[in-house]
């Protein structure tokens, strides 16, 4: 048997909260990030039409949300919770940013229950709430402007941890199946080129300068695949088909000038 | 003097985004994050109340919005441009996560505007709006529910962008002694290239496949400098040059094979 996927072992917990809809997009920013378990704290008004409409497809977790009547319940049988605040403060605490606490985070969800705690839209967490937690988990944010929304905040700390539980999974930055283009082809490449840019007027073999050598670096940094290099080459093949044809009767017509 | 700061680079360009109350929220999470330049093409209500409720304290934000009628016109003086998709699609451009291509875009930005470009709320960006950015960005997401809102997406890629932005945390090395190519001075590459394609009979305008489209997305990929294109143009330009002038022989004598 799998055990269960560390991000089903950490508990969303929103204490307090004003305003309906963002009890809702908070829903719906944990399920992008494959978060489930969300607990409310006395929220204002729940269940409420808002948040249904602000959950869009994450009714499953509007509809599982556990209500509890103060935040000790709600972290009951958790072995960690973080306090997300605006700022670090309350320095009795171990102060992570995001991407650190949520790895911090994620190495003990793998075997136990975590919570992620966010406060009020007002005011944040009090400082009870605070001491209630082990840590503290903080956003680096505008300094001047450091206003987040209540489900901003939830998105951004269900990404962090999506992201530490699939390290490298969504990294790699590389054209999917295509198939590169070996050495020698693009060699082959350069040559067409270069023989193009002399038949066409433009280069001057007697004076190439760097032209080539600006060329490969350009095309170097593009890492070409074979069907590029195809590409590339059936253009600059027609170009010298077209311009070699019309050269046949330029012969026969010596006062044409060359450009 | 100090140099701009690179988040101070980088454009928001939202297009055709459906409700008021989302521009408004992503202007709010653009100044979380200390982004400031928010581009709006063709949105259904602008300016808005729901525009300005959402944006909490961010009104310097909304009302410094440029309205644009095109993405083209949105991504003009950029020189590199990232489409955001939910998730990487068919002959994709070169394709980051949020974190890396945040990374990438902020090595840039150093020096040169640069944009993020988010699609409408029901269908993200067309095929044809991708094709103008340089990138494809994904932002990780629980495959069964990657339904990420709007703002929230905007969140996330401005809160990589800020991560990326301070000390220590960027490792992306780029040579800057050269100049980048602008969006506009590329866009005039392609279609040099696109007339050139056709004039040589490589391309059937009236079957044009997906030609230009894979041209597009090698070059996406080799972040084109002024110089280069200068270049790639000139080379353009001789052939060009040659094939009509001998073209005007080849009509006095019709006998004469185009291939």
């Amino acid at each position: 048997m799998n055990p269960a996927h560390p991000l089903d072992n950490v508990r969303v917990v929103l204490s307090h909260t004003s305003h309906p809809g963002n009890i809702g997009a908070a829903a719906r920013a944990m399920k992008t990030m494959g978060l489930k378990s969300l607990c409310l704290v006395n929220p204002k008004s729940f269940p409420d039409k808002e948040a249904e409409r602000r959950a869009a497809g994450a009714w499953d977790i509007l509809t599982g949300a556990m209500v509890c009547a103060d935040l000790g319940e709600a972290l009951s049988g958790t072995i960690l919770a973080a306090a997300i605040t605006a700022r670090p403060r309350d320095l009795s605490h171990q102060v992570f940013d995001a991407r650190r606490g949520a790895i911090e985070l994620l190495g003990y969800a793998r075997q136990n229950p975590v919570a992620l705690v966010f406060g009020t839209e007002m005011s944040g967490l009090t400082t009870l709430e605070v001491s209630k937690c082990q840590m503290v988990v903080h956003i680096p944010a505008n300094p001047e402007y450091s206003s987040l929304n209540l489900a901003s905040a939830v998105q951004l700390l269900a990404y962090e941890l999506r992201m530490a539980a699939e390290p490298g999974s969504f990294s790699s930055a590389i054209g999917m199946t295509s198939v590169a283009a070996r050495f020698e082809e693009i060699e082959l490449l350069f040559h067409h080129l270069e023989r193009v840019a002399i038949s066409s007027g433009f280069l001057d073999p007697q004076e190439p300068k760097r032209l080539m050598q600006r060329i490969r670096r350009l095309f170097a940094r593009a890492r070409l695949e074979k069907e590029e290099v195809n590409i590339l080459r059936g253009i600059l093949g027609a170009c010298e088909k077209r311009m070699n044809t019309r050269g046949v009767i330029s012969t026969d017509d010596p006062a044409m000038p060359d450009k």
